[in-house]
């Protein structure tokens, strides 16, 4: 179904701003306002993060191959992982549901409320009202006052490294098994499955790659090579990619374009202690996969173009 | 149409909040999560309130009544209202839109970007999806590190004055002008009609409420005595109203039972100082209309019982 843009999302997110910005000015200095994965706000004193996703049953969610509790889970982890990218921890939530009276609501806050435990994001305000069609939106926020700051998509400098959190394509993989699986003669990989219906967001890896010095940070939601190319836009360089790691059972294809893997892509100077970070915080190594060119036409993986395929589900 | 939980909104947010509570444990000291107009949280030093509202079309808005520019603008409204009811002012919102291809998005962003310079709150972020009918759903946020600070629905008690911020139902009347006057042969009230596609959040009355004493306050959003009902719930209290101010062109019964007014209603201490705090701040003057009594059965208008009637269109 296409998005109240006709299918130029991203167009349309530009005319947006634009005409927001001429309501209420431009952001002041130290704000990020509509662009990024989060936006950076000073309220009371304080800098916050925030950001806000909605879900919607048929769109994002085939609720014939995947539970209203997972489409409650990933409502949440989607939003976490906003904020992960910005190298943030979400703390507190709320949620609007607009569904029919046919909704399994305790089933979709099963799923929220097993989300909010495991990220410890309390779910604390939110609305219920009815629609034809099931829509969870979620605002998370979280302490934006941190050091080094919060991390935009535009920092990338020619001559970082790109650096990954894990292999990708898992959550591809997952769905086509969960789509060819419904009688099959063996039940899909739980493992694939997992990573399609019940996502992790990268909390700690953002922290991390934050603290280690992140130039620029994004998580692969619409497919990696669309992601990673909002960040060479933002930043106004290009890159050349010497691999990129695909997870067990995916294919090349599933880790270039797919989406949903919320994984986190981030670029670095190079030199930086990356994986020394992550190794004294236990968390699994990250993977080096190549570097900013000052260049922004070039874009190559393995000495090929980089395709700007994804999965572009909001607007799927 | 009827909402998620089938028509029983309050009894199946009661059960969400329980639900909830077994995932991540009560509030800590000085916060407030799910069953106020609005959150109060501590997040990164600060405290925040904020609050998250949809309006769905068909079921807050007839778009062959109003424009999708008026349910821009009453998106933001009804949120920015509910931070006024804890005597609060919203300085940030975030959106997310799903709605169909056909969705006019500028008209949408016309009123939601006229409502943002109203009311000083720009609109830093959010989100664009599709689905088969449109869904607004807002996110505000603002400083809650205020003394007094915020104002909760659960503090009035018994001898305390209730007082209402201006003349209630001129959104009921307006609304059922615009219903009859369609294809009649004057055009309906410029005011009324504006009262209810309009409104305009009595942010500066909520916050001279508060600094002048309020112990419970809410906004007039589902109806006056369903929403003064949820002030006398939360506070164990009950109420002996000696009057209620009617809007010019309004009925009783649209001051009583209509929705969408968005004037604020709370208690305060006999003797307090309330008119003199307004009228310093150039503010119209409020209206005392009765006291709160400790029998929390007590509910009575002019000797007459007070019936619980209200629009709730959340469920409408």
């Amino acid at each position: 179904m296409e998005d109240p843009s006709g299918g130029r999302e991203f167009a349309a997110i530009d005319r947006i701003a634009a005409r927001l910005a001429v309501a209420t000015g431009p952001p002041p200095s130290g704000e990020v306002w509509i662009g990024d994965d989060a936006a950076v706000v000073r309220v009371g004193g304080g800098v916050l993060v925030i950001a806000a996703d909605a879900l919607v049953d048929g769109v994002h969610a085939d609720l014939a191959l995947t539970s209203v509790a997972d489409l409650g889970w990933k409502a949440l982890a989607v939003n976490v992982s906003d904020l992960a990218a910005m190298g943030c921890v979400a703390s507190r939530a709320l949620v609007t549901v607009s569904g029919p009276p046919t909704t399994d609501l305790d089933g979709l806050y099963d799923g929220l409320a097993a989300a909010s435990a495991a990220f410890g994001c309390p779910i604390v305000g939110g609305d219920l009202t009815g629609a034809p069609r099931l829509v969870v939106s979620v605002t998370v926020v979280g302490d934006g006052a941190v050091v080094p700051p919060p991390v935009t998509r535009g920092g990338a400098r020619a001559g970082d490294e790109v650096w990954v959190s894990g292999p990708l394509g898992a959550a591809a993989a997952g769905l086509r098994a969960l789509r060819a699986g419904a009688g099959g003669p063996t039940p899909p990989d739980a493992r694939l499955v997992g990573a399609y219906a019940r996502p992790e967001p990268r909390v700690a890896e953002g922290v991390a790659a934050r603290e280690s010095g992140a130039t620029a940070m994004i998580d692969v939601s619409d497919g990696f090579a669309l992601d990673l190319g909002h960040v060479l836009g933002a930043s106004g360089v290009g890159v050349e990619l010497d691999h990129l790691p695909v997870a067990a059972g995916a294919r090349p294809g599933d880790a270039l374009g797919g989406g949903d893997d919320y994984e986190l892509v981030w670029c670095c100077p190079p030199d930086t202690a990356v994986e020394d970070g992550f190794r004294a915080r236990g968390l699994r190594p990250p993977v080096r996969i190549g570097r900013c060119v000052a260049d922004p036409g070039q874009r190559v993986l393995a000495g090929a173009p980089l395709g700007a395929a994804g999965w572009r589900h909001d607007i799927g």
